[in-house]
């Protein structure tokens, strides 16, 4: 069994194939990583890329790869090159600092410019609403929240620009595995709200980079 | 089989018993209205009085009968003297009105003075920044809201009374039934905030009832 | 107890608030539709509108309404002017055309021109693929599907532009209510899905009407 | 990405903001300190901190912490001053008594005076029967409880103060994680009993503080 | 297609096969009484009967029938032998009188002896002290109870019979369709209790009477 | 709109494509039955047709279907071709007849040769053991079970062929909806047992036609 | 906080207080023998002891433990006195062993005559039709079993005595944590069978102590 | 308690019992090995191996186990004599392929020939396409598929063998533990698909081995 790339993912919908590696083995991540070294310059990104994995992979190997411990990311190659558009990735809280650092990286691969603002949850309404200008200055906004999510709701309701959400892990009781962040944000009072899987902040950076193609000047 | 009334609950905690009415037979609705008629002169609330409850009762008993249909409640022997404190019940959308009339109606069966605030979802900030004095005012604040239930955690976030959330189950996708506001309102974010079964306004109204009696005075 | 108007809305986040009247009573949806036709000349539309409450309307009230029974949507006050962009709706069968109605009604409304297909489910891929220069025409595409709601992978393959997906609630045993669509669109194999609430045809049109702005020349 | 506190929220809701370790990283942990021993001379309270997060806590800083691991609650420059009003924490079970201390923990940090009994659990009533008057004498009950959380209801039943109850996730087979506790809770047959979130001690004792701004002479 | 009874049931487990009339069409019920009342002149008892199912059974079928409306049973060819022992069904309040029923009539029907206690709710603990010697005395003890089935745990820590619970699809929210009452008693914390399905009168009846062959004297 | 066809399905996966009823207008139907009516001389299948959808056709079209009540099923233009290969559809109670007729009806459609037993189920294990020879001369065995579907288990302890499970939704508390059958059957001790959907006859009918396949002489 | 023992359950419901091990901290479990090694000589059983707490606990407490590691339970003071009755527990599988074992050790050490039948899955009928005899002579049967508990309901149908269902949590996927085991066991086709909570052992064991109080001459 | 195997398991249903490792403790995998060892010469297959078992286990029995790492398997005693037939294993993903692996090494012990094609996800639709003769080759089909497994419906839309698929628990958020997976295949849109438990390649083998019986020559 090898593993099977789909090389012409790029023309076809306008992004690489990028490996999620959190669920192959030591031996799986090891063989691709040696194998996209060989058979493409392209840039590539690796999600989800856990510690054992990378201890496992031989040096010559390993320095090739730009590793970010936060988002969990890894590039081979490089990143792609600049794009127009600008996204902005509001987080509710510290806490869900992973997965906003895992959109924002994707996006820098995919040559976005890209900004963070973390801790503006809504129990202290005056962060969001400081830093407003800003948020509503940008072509997309991606909202990361765990626990009930509210965030999303009230950043739809002041900002025009498409606004994804990603739901998080972050929470107990009720709020464990991030079920109830999902349902909130799927069930949120704003209109014209999406919403990705629980922690996909690659899949929320994918989605704006769809909506980035709606700019013109993208295709390589 | 007849029913058994707990008749010195007012004693032991403040409140007299109230009929949950949906769950009953025709028949046991009437024997009940009937009995309780007859063996006290004392106020007693009904919930949840389904119209053809209401329709098959004679008419001796239906004309002792204040009954209010948005808030299904029917009120026997009067309401309870008067009593110190303020509740604001805050209400997200038009759709939530039935459970807030509820909350609203067993406050005022209670001798409690009670305003409503509705359709000030988090969609549309400014509607709830400009009823906030109003809200701050208020000794208790009983929030109603269905779908994402972010009006819960925006609250909380701005006012220091005692915050009662009552999630409903408007909603419709994930949202039905309720289950997604409850939890939100669970997990929120905003700290002391304390939560009642989907749909429960009466619950809120007598929880509220519990914490008014720290103002004194409420004892017969 | 009034409905209160987001009146500001179109300014805030480029589209008018629309009334969501399955929830509301009939004399709410009436008052409704009774106050927003004296208050305002300004386009504004009504969702998943119920056969009792068109029934019970006045006929003066009736008149004014522009009403479509398959995606159960009313108008007042005409639709909004002509925007840049274009979207097509693909359905995954006939039974989710409901749905589809109430996406591609929604975008007219919004002046935006919006084309539907139907009847390209997975199990005969040859028919999606018949119609897939028309769908890759197009700035945005809203996939309709419920079961197992395949189609959206299958598309999210094979197109660059943003995807929305409305899982519907189309379905019996495990897919009864359209959890399984739901959760099969948001763990899609595609990258850069976005997903809305099961059902959500009006909200997908939204996230549509959100990116199109990118476009530029949607401001009134 | 720096951490963002809300430092007026003590004279918007009348608590200060406190600081959820669990979720964070070690690093995260470190720098909030590093930056509230600094920034504040404020009391601060930090829930669910981790032992690993306090053993790679520098010296300089772990000394500065007053650290209860029961509770698993550290407290920074001294608790709140004094305020009127009496709590009770009553406990199931010796397995729900970590909760419990939190419970309490966050009373004491923020100037209330409290008191804890534990193992008064419904399996042996007269255990809870003999506490009675001491319970009552509270001017708010805190109930915590896991399994079937049956002490819920046979306190609400018999006391007339305010009553939240704390479900636990302590419990197997269909206990697990809490939901039966919460569920049980959240249907108590007693009037007006209020829930908080699963395990959530600390969002228990904020409700309580909450409503012992009812008594006055609190405010700083 | 045609019925099928298990005709030996009696000798083999001591009770006669029942017939659960609710899932049947109209045919198959009629079908299987007319064939019961020629085929068999041994006790035979029909549960969950449907209004319609009666209203279209020939005259002369219906006349054989022992009709109960509350707990929705018939009875054909009489009721089994008298045989020692005694139950007592006790039910937490009015809404689960038609439970308590079912099982009550199955008891009857199996010739046990059976007595029923309702309205003794845990929310005013006194009701149920008052009955507690009347409960005591009795061989097997059968708690019928919805929302939160607290009821259960009570009664196990006060009886030393077996104790089988019924729990109730008497509830609303969290409580809908019985699973709260029923992981409440599940995880009871009085050692020893038994469960049943939800709504199951009939099943917790038959478990008595296997139970009361410990007696002896019940064979015929 | 118009509904699309799937017309050379019959040689892609040896099964004509059939239509599911249940969710579609009366209009839909109407259209699809008008069109295949005129379009095709080639067999097709009709199922959960609803009462309604049959009232409302011209009897022009009426008279053009065959039509049976229980399985809610209509062919048009007469069944295939007879094939090679036997199947026996096992019914744990009258019950589950309806969904076994189903499975019966598609097999007939199919031109396979099958017949049903009905009230096997395991509480009286005579009925099954009974029946076993005549079980265990069938190519394909379909067990039809609701409730806990032990029907399944003991079926795939006792013979060899293919067994297919169809989980149905008859059943109340846990069992409600079908999904405790459908559970039990997935993790049926016995190895090699497949499943469809809850009350899914048809699939399991259409998975025996592709098993049977195997037995060549089906192709036309 | 002390623990608080219930020193009147004997006498109350005929057997004394277990202490569950598992959710209490090493110092509580210590501190829990230290007070029944002095307090009392009756007997205690404490279940699901945990490795980690006997490891800890000093020599002189140890040694006064009789302690069984498949089980998981450890015995004070000696077992009860003998009392008349048979209880016999059969396990589908061995991978029930643990179970199984809690169970038959509870009854040993309340002084009830008990044997184990092991392996008498239904995936192999012949294996527990061999051993129906010896069954069918117990007073009471105890049946324990994981994945589809089917071994429940055919055990149901073939034994007259009271049947105790304990579903176990042993299985992968949709029978991971034995909710289907649970709901296929409430959910049996076979009348009057009970159940207890997921891997509930000690509670199986003591529902056959209160039934066999039936049988007299248990009381001390 | 000893095991008791179900010598006769290959005459009843054709293929041999066979151990599921992963629930068994160190000492039972032991025991079943050395017994297996000594008191039969026919092959054994155990599945979910854990590495545990295996390295405790004496090297005289070690050596006699054929042992393969990825599908976590061991076969004693040789494989079973060939018999006719092909099937091929189709995975989404190289996550997928443990679980492929599980069905591969079944079959191959079951003496069938067995070929698997992985990572042809439907993300990149031409994967598959160009694989497509060399499935339509295959007798049956099993496709191995997690998160949405959408990779099941395109397939049963695409060839006309028997088609059995296996979710798996390879995924995140609303993927976890493979329920999104199995639903989604459990709801395909290809009509007669069948599904098994997640992460049942064993299952899915044992299905084919049962169809495959219908080529004949397979009995020894």
């Amino acid at each position: 069994m090898t593993h099977r790339h789909d090389h012409d993912r790029l023309e076809r919908i306008g992004m690489p194939e990028a490996v999620l590696c959190e669920p192959k083995s030591v031996e799986q991540f090891a063989a691709i990583v040696a194998e996209l070294t060989q058979s493409t310059d392209q840039p590539r990104l690796f999600t989800r890329v856990r510690s054992d994995q990378l201890a496992s992979l031989p040096a010559g190997l390993l320095e090739r790869l730009d590793i970010d411990p936060v988002s969990r990311t890894a590039i081979l190659h490089g990143v792609r090159p600049p794009r127009p558009g600008r996204v902005t990735v509001v987080a509710a809280g510290t806490s869900d600092a992973a997965v906003a650092a895992e959109a924002e990286r994707t996006l820098e691969f995919s040559g976005v410019r890209v900004e963070s603002i973390v801790d503006v949850g809504v129990a202290g309404l005056w962060r969001l609403e400081e830093r407003l200008d800003e948020i509503r200055a940008a072509d997309i906004v991606i909202a990361v929240a765990g626990m009930d999510a509210a965030l999303v709701s009230v950043l739809g309701g002041l900002v025009a620009a498409p606004l994804v959400a990603v739901p998080t892990s972050v929470g107990y009781g009720v709020a464990t595995g991030g079920s109830t962040a999902l349902h909130s944000a799927l069930a949120s009072c704003a209109q014209g709200v999406t919403v990705v899987n629980i922690d996909n902040g690659f899949g929320a950076a994918c989605a704006a980079v769809r909506m980035l193609s709606l700019l013109g000047g993208a295709a390589e």
